[in-house]
């Protein structure tokens, strides 16, 4: 007698969520992992940073999803290993979870890029638990301002976010909104003294859009009043603000690092085989090279672009090879030969702030400005999962946008007063 | 030339800020005090703590409240302490603010009642801190049973509630209900080991309540599988679970206090003459006997009822005490004698889940069950604060009625990795 084949999903990302969804209700036993008990709709953690929606709009409970597929289950966990003789992924409770096929899409995390003191010093925005850490702290800054205003000059309330790529552009739009309802909240504070610093090492914004789009976001973002700074790269993070490469020190209490990832270390951790930002190289077919039941897809693998480089560490491509993995495990189950991945790549778009945005869609069509925002709009609407989350998100952009205000900006933390009794 | 008064009201519960609503745009300057930037509604906690609403729709952010009212300042603060003779409240953070007429609103914290082990193992509800911890702990269990089932046997999955008052019983009716959501998402688990048991050391619940009340909420808690044990005394709470006055045991990894606060111990930090429960027991006219600046009002202070005893540490009270300092400061800057405050009791009322509740109501009207549930819903719905705030609750509950889910059971809390940097 031969057992249903066990597959396990290590993540809740893009990858994992859509590899699961492709086998939900099918003949094989899945179980996918995270240390969350919910998907992070990570597009718009920004917008929690900035106190513009709440973190349950951007989060979904995973087993919400997988009600009625009773051959999916959820592990909630932080895996620490995997014993490859025995097959099994090791939790750090102690316990573990047999598999036949493994994929891994355990995303990335904060790359520093080895700069001195932005591990440290600096904030990270890539889970729920940064953002909100980000909102209470941003809004802290104003608060406590305005308890002591002589100390606004040294850097208090400038933001300063290093890095222009999508979510430094779209993170540097939504502060400087965000400072337009501090401006009616503190009507003692000189709020036009908070200041947004963009930085970004190469010469131009979105470095990977069409050249309308780079031009539109920066055009946009310094009318906003955003300081960018191109060609320049910072050098040291400390306390008190950011020292560039230039020697120039911008005094800045809140740095937001939105300067790139690199692979979870659970890539290295397991032994799979590492290349750039310590990425796991997959075949064609999404699989770890040598290992034949072992896929690696989202931020976590480096998929060859068909050229010399690799697919961007995009939601897209995260979800298109997710979806990939679980069909080609049905796949191999019904004994059917390996295919290639090929990225449908149906653009890309980034928003600046009230009706700007720049979208890159197929077919050459280049939007921007309120043209650019509504394409945003609708397009991020239309991702979110869940209707609940869905009329969530619209009522709170509907009310933000008609009232310019911010109803989410809760300084608020879990309080636990007493030792862990766990 | 003599400035404007200067109004300072500690406090932004329901007290401080009927006070100060009373106070925006007239001729006095105030600045209401809080530790937080958000007014809580209160009466809801349970609910963030039972994941049926998120924190964000029981929030309200203070200083949206007075964008229009030039002469309210809000200031987010810890007080330590008030110089009396300088007339300076003072905080933590070092600074000071000066007043004319202080309103101390500073309201209640846990009362453990001197319960041996209680303060450092049972999970309080008071703030909004509490109840995201808490809704984190009663998700995280069953999170931690599915990884570990064999463990479910010694109370990890049984959550005990102390106190029968309103708090205690709203909160048991919740968590049953939230345990239909967790059958769904726990397939493997079982579930129905989950259990509530609600610890009333009287004779009945809802002890101010009419008798239909306590009979209807003890009634419905029963038949929807609450373990209610009335005359029943907590001798001891550890990490195991309770010790009850009789001897026996209830294995309880989760023991939720709801039974009965203590006035803050800013009280007697300011050197307040303080009665039973730390309460400031004002005159007639809400002022600190001795003290004719000085108010104090909501659960902190203990008005006379006009028999022998004091008014509840209810939400009414406070909103109806706060407003009438208010209006007594106004008085007193007109020279007018002080007057006598009166409350007008509008009812109480108690939900215990769907389609049940016992309100008891002006004029001898008693409603129960799905009319009782009715006026609860819509009472409440009107009392929350903004219309945002509304509009977010109204579709919530709508969306768990509906549905029997609970959208909003994602275990998150604010993460810093690094050390404090202020």
């Amino acid at each position: 007698l031969i057992g249903r084949r066990r597959v396990v999903v290590i993540g809740a990302g893009f990858a994992g969520l859509e590899c699961t969804k492709v086998l939900a209700g099918t003949e094989v036993d899945v179980t996918i992992v995270d240390r969350n008990n919910f998907h992070t709709f990570s597009a718009l953690l920004y917008q929690v940073a900035t106190a513009e929606l709440a973190p349950g709009d951007v989060g979904f409970p995973v087993r919400g999803l997988f009600h009625r597929a009773p051959n999916v289950g959820v592990r909630r966990g932080t895996v620490r290993g995997v014993d490859w003789d025995g097959r099994r992924v090791l939790f750090d409770d102690g316990e573990d979870l047999p598999f036949d096929v493994l994929v891994v899409a355990a995303g990335a995390t904060t790359n520093w890029f080895g700069v001195e003191g932005a591990a440290e010093h600096a904030f990270p925005l890539y889970g729920m638990g940064d953002a909100m850490h980000l909102r209470n702290r941003i809004l802290s800054a104003f608060e406590a301002a305005d308890a002591d205003p002589a100390s606004v000059g040294d850097g208090h309330l400038t933001m300063t976010v290093v890095g222009g790529g999508p979510t430094g552009v779209e993170m540097a739009g939504a502060l400087v909104e965000l400072f337009a309802v501090e401006e009616k909240d503190f009507p003692d504070l000189d709020v036009s003294a908070a200041r947004v610093v963009l930085l970004e090492a190469r010469d131009s914004l979105l470095g990977s859009f069409s050249g309308k789009a780079r031009q539109h976001a920066l055009d946009e973002l310094r009318a906003r009043g955003v300081d960018v700074r191109l060609d320049t790269a910072v050098a040291r993070v400390d306390h008190d603000g950011v020292t560039l490469r230039s020697g120039e020190c911008i005094p800045s209490r809140t740095v937001i690092w939105c300067a790139g990832t690199e692979a979870s270390p659970l890539a290295t951790t397991l032994g799979l085989p590492t290349g750039k930002g310590g990425r796991v190289e997959v075949g064609p077919d999404l699989r770890v090279p040598g290992w034949p039941d072992v896929f690696a897809v989202g931020d976590l693998a480096a998929i060859a672009d068909g050229g010399d480089g690799f697919l961007p560490q995009l939601a897209p491509v995260a979800q298109q090879a997710g979806r990939f993995a679980g069909r080609e495990i049905l796949r191999s189950l019904r004994g059917e030969a390996p295919r290639r991945f090929h990225y449908r790549d149906l653009g890309t778009m980034a928003t600046i702030g009230r009706r700007a945005a720049a979208a890159d869609l197929r077919f050459g069509i280049r939007l921007t400005g309120t043209l650019g925002w509504l394409a945003w709009l609708v397009l991020h609407l239309w991702r979110i999962l869940g209707v609940r989350n869905r009329a969530a998100v619209l009522l709170t952009w509907a009310w933000n946008y008609v009232t310019w205000d911010r109803g989410n900006r809760l300084i608020v933390a879990a309080t636990d007063p007493r030792p862990s009794t766990d």
